[in-house]
């Protein structure tokens, strides 16, 4: 073990024996990406229902309802997240009176019927052209395409977050420049078009000349490394790295260094998940530890977690490290700032169209 | 140089002094995705107007037009591919009794305005409101999502494309198996539930135990490698290897041989992009040779061509062969086929709506 715990809020996650090394075979959707498609294939264009509520008791929502053949679908948006729903229409009662007027259910009737503590007394139908496409672009705006990690150098001797921040680039080991390349490109940040993950890229170098970046599977990863931040003498505690770094919910310790890495340490409330990262030859011997009240995630790791440099090993270290953050979004300290965000986002849709 | 053109259709591509090796930067889009951004972004969900033509002098196609503000956004699709275009209203004439009754260009003068060359006597306009949805999952059918490329094993002392495929796996030297980690990891066929590339995955390993495969830039890539395919003894073509691989529009070559290989022994109508690669110790020094009339394609390969086992390296390799596979489309030996598909579909979307 080459981590103390200590009273730290970070604990390592356990290997699987049973866990194997393997690239990425199962779907890397967002379920932000999934309620897209589902509205988009059994609702958008099609005649459907869409209730608003700018205030219930479950905060601003939105529904969507079709019925398609003997099944009611439906999207249910809250703050705390969306719901896709199907019910069979046979399990919602319609009165004798609408029956014989050919009716469908009641709109009471029907909200029961595809969900319990549907706050139904709050809705509004809305039948604005529009909202259909609004709808979807609050969705769209949720879709995380981009992340960045912190990578920290632990130089030998080290053992703390204080004393990683104080290395300078030139004094790094040929093994951490090795898995720089492991992770991503060398970019140029002066001019750099693509993510920038809050880094300078005007050319004006007040975020280093340099910085670690690669588009994986679709998304585009910025790596905030410490040692390619500017150091600033006389500063203890290297805030112009710590700003960044102490900002990225998922941060890669290179631990260069024989003595164990204290993660009580790492003390930034953003960072969620601390993956330690030891050297063994052309090998990476590595801890996974996620915050409390992190959620798991998958890919399991194997025993040993040891990965090589092979393209399958990164696509696992990758797939772990992004899954980590998105996990970190359902942790208690955490979830709250997502349903504001939702919250918003429902509030002005609803608005918008409740006026 | 480690190729023979002789009267091959291939021809290696010159390197580019100025070019260099970097990770995937630009946008990896296709054309039928942009058309579907491009649609659902601008129409769908929309008032706006379809236009169909079964049969007209440039085939069946589908028009969809609406306007926005002072502009006139379409896309026009036709078998050839698709057009999406942007015209000033102040641009398009209106007649003055059009205009007096409030109404917009006539049919004609729209569509010239529009675009040359549209059949405006062979359009209908139709209205149904589903056609929409049938437009786009009809562009949503040609989206590519996955990729099989070949890889051959060319021992010592062999140069042509008949003497690879008699290649035993177990008479492999470790610079190809470890090339083939390069591409990608080695699964089990049996039971595989990711794209299978034509490959038996019900157990009974009528093409082999094993493949190679990855899912890279989220798409899914199946390596249909010489060696892990069945070895038919007595059989001289080895035509369960060749049916595959001859039927890749890519083909990697690995080169363990300092005899010059003889791209005139690559003789199936598929295979359109040959990448030959030759080990030099840990790195690998490529030829890309694309066949007579596959126009060029990104990224440009550097002056030396000679890529190390990282990961950008990797991601710059697969770009090249993924686009290289993508330029293959427009060859004249390959457009009309993607042409007819086209044409297929714009038919029978026609077909069903103009009843």
């Amino acid at each position: 073990m080459s981590v103390i715990v200590g009273n730290s809020e970070f604990r390592p996650l356990p290997n699987n024996p049973g866990a194997k090394i393997t690239g990425v075979h199962e779907s890397l959707l967002q379920e932000c990406e999934k309620d897209i498609i589902w509205y988009r294939d059994n609702f958008f264009g099609k005649s459907h229902q869409n209730y608003l509520a700018l205030d219930s008791p479950r905060g601003p929502l939105a529904i969507s309802v079709i019925r398609d053949a003997d099944t009611y679908k439906a999207l249910l948006r809250t703050t705390a997240g969306s719901e896709r729903l199907s019910v069979s229409s046979s399990s919602i009662p319609t009165s004798f009176v609408r029956r014989l007027f050919g009716l469908g259910p009641s709109t009471v009737n029907l909200m029961e019927g595809i969900s319990r503590n549907i706050p139904v007394r709050s809705l509004r139908m809305c039948k604005e052209p529009n909202l259909p496409n609004e709808l979807l672009s609050m969705e769209e705006r949720q879709v995380i395409r981009s992340y960045k990690f912190g990578v920290a150098y632990v130089a030998p001797g080290q053992c703390s977050e204080e004393e990683m921040f104080s290395n300078r680039n030139e004094n790094t080991s040929p093994a951490f420049k090795q898995f720089l390349n492991f992770l991503g490109e060398t970019i140029e940040l002066r001019g750099w078009k693509g993510y920038r993950a809050g880094l300078d890229t005007s050319g004006s170098n007040l975020t280093g000349t340099h910085s670690v970046y690669t588009k994986w599977q679709g998304y585009e990863i910025m790596f905030h490394v410490s040692t390619l931040l500017p150091f600033i003498p006389g500063d203890r505690q290297q805030l112009e790295r710590k700003r960044h770094i102490g900002n990225d919910i998922v941060v890669i310790i290179f631990q260069d260094s024989d003595v164990p890495f204290q993660l009580g340490s790492v003390t930034s409330h953003q960072n969620h998940v601390v993956a330690v990262v030891k050297p063994e030859g052309e090998n990476y011997r590595t801890i996974v530890a996620p915050k409390n009240g992190v959620p798991g995630f998958t890919p399991d790791l194997p025993e040993p977690c040891v990965f090589g440099q092979d393209a399958v090993s990164r696509d696992f270290f990758l797939h772990k490290l992004v899954n980590g953050e998105r996990a970190s979004y359902k942790a208690p300290s955490f979830a709250p700032k997502i349903s504001r965000t939702r919250s918003v986002l429902l509030y002005e849709v609803a608005s918008k169209f409740l006026k």
